[in-house]
């Protein structure tokens, strides 16, 4: 099942087209994209039943798609969480997840303009988790069973921000607007299965001007999907609707030599089997201004 | 006016006790405490037009009452923003103020039990700042014009995992339940008016079991809050509800000699002039589990 955000609406997204599912559901979910995830079960429940072959699906225009999860209580990013990333970053390899957040006001739809706020933005395509059943104190093995689904994520991180300081915390430079599109949807573990898809090995990677600057596979995350939730679910409750970004695999302009930061004009293409693209394009400030 | 959160419920608080602003109004206003701030100007507009003398007011016990900012959309919060406290923490003073988070799910209200999750858990009492206007790039002069009102809060820190790592990130080790007690109301700025005093010069401070630990100024943050909500509303929009932790003066528990963490059965009471008291009693983690 891939779960969208059409217009602000919750839809079900089909070759055919969107499915409104406050329509289809007669108002007992939807339409607010960020609410199904507090009745998760229910409503994977509802949508099993669903004929969804005779549903009414409209087609649409993908740059209308909003993130899945558009107003999380929680969300968490996770630092240096592949080897390659740790190094390229000239940092060691962390003994536990360094966890930052990107402030909700930053989460934007899979397309679309983002305006840069200065010389140093810089890319980070992430798998990004989001919680569908409460999780306090879980462990790995049972961790899987408390997500709704995954999604692609872009961390977009403006370095000089987020490095400044005696000690500096990453969350404020990650946070601009538009800097956390998610999307295109959220996917369901068993679409996973179905595609042929190992949940816990995914590749993903993205391009600038269809270069490719990112490559690599999530079974070479230090800290596992599994591993994350068990140790951030040791510390306080994930609830339904949180969102965990997994972490950066190596290819960041920032380790570059020489460094290379996104331009006017540029336009970043991400990408995860199994869940599809983001794509951004990129604005210089006073445009917008 | 003080603003209360009741049994999640809101109220306003007056001194014969607290009139719940659903009733009063008629259901207009609440009774959702957190929603009160997406209406804040007509709920101004309506608590001002309202005979509060005359108004049914239920005396309550303290400890029913909750954060009167249940759930922010984003919690800001500021490190190293006293002299004396980076000093004591041996860091240089910040050029810009290092920003990370509290997770939601560690907020609580103003008094009760707070399960210590190790053995270097500390105290930093901090001026809380709650949005009451869309803040979007504003100035330092006109940012006050922004805020809802003030509160108190607890920044309680488990050192190691706070520090822990390569690069630090200091959000999740603030965020075990119960780390993040405030209240024990919204004070709006006029009732400091009212009460002869500097809403930029507070007097706060802490004591445990009874021992004075911390004790500052508002008047000597490093970043005071204009200059916060000016920053910060220059990298996102900053939005009612939202919640800013200013920072804490010097005197915690990891820069003392020796080190001075908390124990179970310790008493943690902290108090910002013209707001009120937190009150935490701190118990060890097997009996709660």
């Amino acid at each position: 099942m891939r779960i969208g955000n059409l217009d602000s609406r919750l839809v079900l997204v089909t070759d055919r087209g969107a499915v409104d599912v406050a329509t289809a559901s007669g108002g007992e979910f939807g339409p607010d994209p960020q609410e199904v995830y507090v009745r998760w079960e229910a409503f994977v429940d509802w949508a099993a039943a669903l004929d969804l072959d005779s549903a009414a699906a409209v087609p649409f225009d993908p740059e209308r798609l909003g993130a899945p999860v558009p107003r999380p209580g929680q969300l968490f990013a996770i630092g240096m969480n592949y080897r390659d990333h740790a190094a390229e970053a000239g940092f060691d390899l962390p003994e536990s997840p360094p966890v930052f957040t990107k402030f909700r006001g930053s989460i934007t739809g899979p397309s679309g303009r983002v305006v840069l706020p200065g010389e140093t933005v810089d890319w980070e395509v992430e798998l990004v988790v989001v919680i569908g059943r409460t999780a306090s104190r879980v462990s790995a093995e049972d961790a899987w069973s408390h997500v709704a689904g995954i999604t692609a994520g872009q961390d977009l991180s403006e370095r000089t921000t987020q490095l400044a300081g005696p000690a500096p915390q990453f969350s404020l430079g990650k946070s601009f607007p538009g800097f956390t599109p998610m999307g295109p949807w959220l996917v369901t573990l068993d679409e996973l299965v179905v595609a042929g898809l190992d949940r816990d090995a995914l590749d993903l990677g993205c391009s600038v001007n269809g270069e490719s600057v990112q490559k690599g596979n999530t079974a070479d995350l230090v800290f596992s999907v599994p591993e994350l939730i068990a140790r951030l679910s040791a510390v306080l409750p994930l609830e339904p609707g949180d969102v965990i970004f997994t972490g950066t695999p190596a290819g960041v302009g920032a380790a570059r030599d020489p460094r290379w930061f996104l331009k006017p004009g540029d336009r970043l293409v991400s990408t995860i089997a199994g869940i599809g693209e983001l794509d951004q394009q990129f604005v210089a400030a006073s445009k917008e201004m």
